[in-house]
C-alpha cells in the first residue's frame, strides 16, 4: 500500500503518530518526546478519546488518531447485530469527535470517510477492520500529500545550501521540506526557535530535522533577531493556525516578533497553510489565552517566586505588510490577494 | 550608619548580596534564587574568590562581594607583622580582582578605596576590620546612590499608574525605580520577559518587584511584541552591558527584538547606564558567545534530542534609531549625542 510518510522523520511516520494494530491503537506521547519515547496504548475508542483530551498528541496528530479510533470501534463491534453495530459506530465517532471542544468541527471533517466506510462494511464484517484501516491510512496519505504540495512551493524559495529559520512545529510541512532537501541533495541549515513555554521548536521541530539528517540548531526565543543577521538567514517560515482573508497570519506566539525582525533585515517571511474563508477579517479572530501558571515554569520546574503571575496568550497576529507570501497547496499568494486561492 | 539599600527588595539588601559578619562572608546564591534561599559561606578571601569564579552572585553582586572579601582578608591578617599584613592584603586584593578574567579592570576600580583603607589601617589593627567594613558599605552606598539618580530620571518618564516592560535583571535601577513608585504611591504594572536561557527576568527581576509590593507579570521571550500592544505598555526599559559612543546599546540577548517591537508600536525604549568612552563605535564590541549546550536545556532539564546543537550569543546590539534615550546619573541623553555626558 502507498505510504506518503516514506523517508520522513521518526515522529512523522504513521506508526509513531497513531496506529491500529492487534486490536489496539498506540499513540506517541508528544508531551514527553524526545526525552522519552512512550506510547499511550488504547484498548478501546474511549481510551483514544481520552488520549486526545489529555493532549497525548497534538497539531496534526489527532486527525490521524481519530480515524484509528474508528478502526478500533469497528473491531469492538465486530460481533454485534447490524443495528447494534451501526449504533455503536455512530456513537463512537461522536465520542471521538468531541474529545476536545475546540476541534469538533475539524474532527467531523477528518473522520467523514472512515465513518462512511465503517457503515458500509456492516454487511461484510469479516473484512471491516481491514477496509476501514485502509481508508484511515488513505486519509493520512491525502493529508500528507497536500502538505507535500505546500512544501514543494516553499522549497522553490530556498536558496541552494541556504539557511532558514522557523519556530514552533510546522509538522508535515517541515518533514516534507526536509525530504525535498534530501532528495535534491540540498544541504540547508535550519535555526529553530525553542518556542516557550512548551518548547515545540526544540522538542519536536529540531528532532524531526535532525532525524532526517539535516543541520539544525536550536536558539532561545529572544535570539532570532540577532541570529538571522549574524548567521545570514535567507528565509523565515512558519505554519499557521489561521490565515484571515484580509491577509493576517494568526500563529503560535512569537511569530509576529520574528516576522518583524525578518522585515527589518530584509529577509522574506513565508507562512504555509490554507486561507480561512470563515475568517474574512482579523476582527473575527479571538486570541486564546491559557493558564498563566504555565509561563512561570519550564519543563516542570518553577522559574519564578511563589505568587508571581504569568500571562499566556497562545497566539499572535502578523499583519500582511510583514508577510511575503502565503504558501498553499495551489501556489504562493500575496497576503493582499487571498481570494484568488478560491477562484477556478 | 546610612544605608542606601533601605526599603529595597530582599535580594538587593547588602546582607543578601554579600556581607561580612563573625569572621565570615556570606553571599546569596543567585544561581538558585528564588527556588532556594541559600548562602555561600566563605571562611576566607580565597573562598570569596572561588564563589565569584563559580558565579554564585552576578551583575552588581561581585562588586559588593569583592570589598567584603577585603574585610575578610584584613581579619585573616590581623595578628601578622606590619610587613606581612601589607603583603597579605595586597595579595588578597589581587586574588579577589582576578576571580573572573573579564572583570579584572572593573574589580580593581571597585576595590580601590577598601584596599587603600586596609593599608592605612596597618597601624591601627584593632579597628581595621570595622573601619574597612565601613568603607565597603560606603562603596556599596555610592554605587546604589548613583543608580538611584538614574532611576529618578527614568521615573519621570513613567506615566502615573502606567505599565512598563523590562527584561533580564536591571538590579539596583529596578529596585530604586520600584522604591520611587512606592514613595510616590504610583501603582505601576510591570511585565518582565523571562530572559532565556538563564531566566534572570523571571527568577530575579520578578522577585525583586514582587518583594517590593508592585504588580509584576512574567511573560516568555516570544511574547513582548504581542503583549506590549495588548496590555498597553507605556515604556520599555533595560539596563545595558555597554553603550558605545555612537549610540548603540549592547545588552542581554533579546533587547534588540523588544526595542524593535516597541518602535513598531510607538512605545519609547529607555536604556539605563553610563556611556562607555572606551568604546567609540560599535565596531569595538565583540559579542560574547557561550556554550551552546546551555540553550538546549531549561532549569537543568534537556529540551532537545541528544545531538541537536544550540547556539548562545549572550548579547545583542540595538542601534541608536531604536533607542529613545540613554538614562544616566546626569540626565537623559539622545543616543546621537552622548559626548555631552562627558562635558562640563
Amino acid at each position: 500500500m502507498f505510504r506518503a510518510d516514506k523517508n520522513l522523520a521518526f515522529m512523522l511516520r504513521y506508526e509513531n503518530v497513531a496506529w491500529y494494530e492487534n486490536e489496539k491503537v498506540k499513540i506517541l506521547d508528544r508531551r514527553v518526546y524526545p526525552n522519552e519515547i512512550r506510547y499511550e496504548i488504547c484498548n478501546n475508542h474511549q481510551d483514544v478519546s481520552k488520549a486526545l483530551k489529555d493532549m497525548v498528541t497534538q497539531s496534526g496528530g489527532p486527525y490521524i488518531a481519530v480515524n484509528m479510533g474508528v478502526v478500533l470501534a469497528v473491531n469492538e463491534a465486530k460481533n454485534f447485530s447490524d443495528d447494534e453495530y451501526i449504533d455503536y459506530v455512530d456513537k463512537a465517532v461522536d465520542t471521538l469527535c468531541h474529545s476536545r471542544p475546540t476541534t469538533v468541527e475539524n474532527m467531523k471533517k477528518a473522520v467523514f470517510n472512515c465513518h462512511k466506510k465503517a457503515l458500509e462494511m456492516v454487511s461484510d464484517r469479516k473484512n471491516a477492520v481491514e477496509e476501514v484501516l485502509k481508508v484511515a491510512i488513505d486519509e493520512a496519505n491525502k493529508k500528507y500529500l497536500r502538505y507535500e504540495k505546500v512544501a514543494k512551493y516553499l522549497y522553490k524559495k530556498i536558496p541552494k545550501n541556504g539557511t532558514i529559520m522557523t519556530q514552533c512545529f510546522g509538522e508535515t510541512v517541515v518533514g516534507m521540506l526536509m525530504r525535498l532537501c534530501n532528495e535534491n541533495n540540498n544541504r540547508i541549515k535550519v535555526f529553530s526557535a525553542e518556542t516557550r513555554p512548551y518548547f515545540q521548536g526544540s522538542r519536536l521541530t529540531a528532532s524531526v530535522i535532525q532525524d532526517m539528517g539535516i543541520d539544525v540548531t536550536v536558539i532561545t526565543d529572544n535570539m532570532p533577531g540577532y541570529v538571522m543577521k549574524k548567521k545570514g538567514v535567507d528565509l523565515f517560515t512558519s505554519a499557521v493556525d489561521a490565515i484571515t482573508m484580509d491577509g493576517h497570519v494568526v500563529n503560535k506566539i512569537g511569530t509576529f516578533q520574528i516576522a518583524l525582525c525578518a522585515n527589518y533585515w530584509n529577509i522574506p517571511y513565508f507562512a504555509t497553510g490554507i486561507p480561512n474563508k470563515e475568517h474574512p477579517t482579523i476582527e473575527t479572530i479571538k486570541i486564546e489565552e491559557r493558564d498563566g501558571d504555565f509561563v512561570t515554569q519550564a519543563m516542570g520546574i518553577k522559574t519564578a517566586m511563589e505568587g508571581v503571575k504569568g500571562y499566556y496568550p497562545s497566539f499572535d497576529i502578523t499583519p500582511p505588510k510583514l508577510v511575503s507570501g502565503i504558501v498553499t497547496d495551489k501556489g504562493i499568494y500575496s497576503p493582499y490577494n487571498l481570494e484568488d486561492y478560491f477562484e477556478e
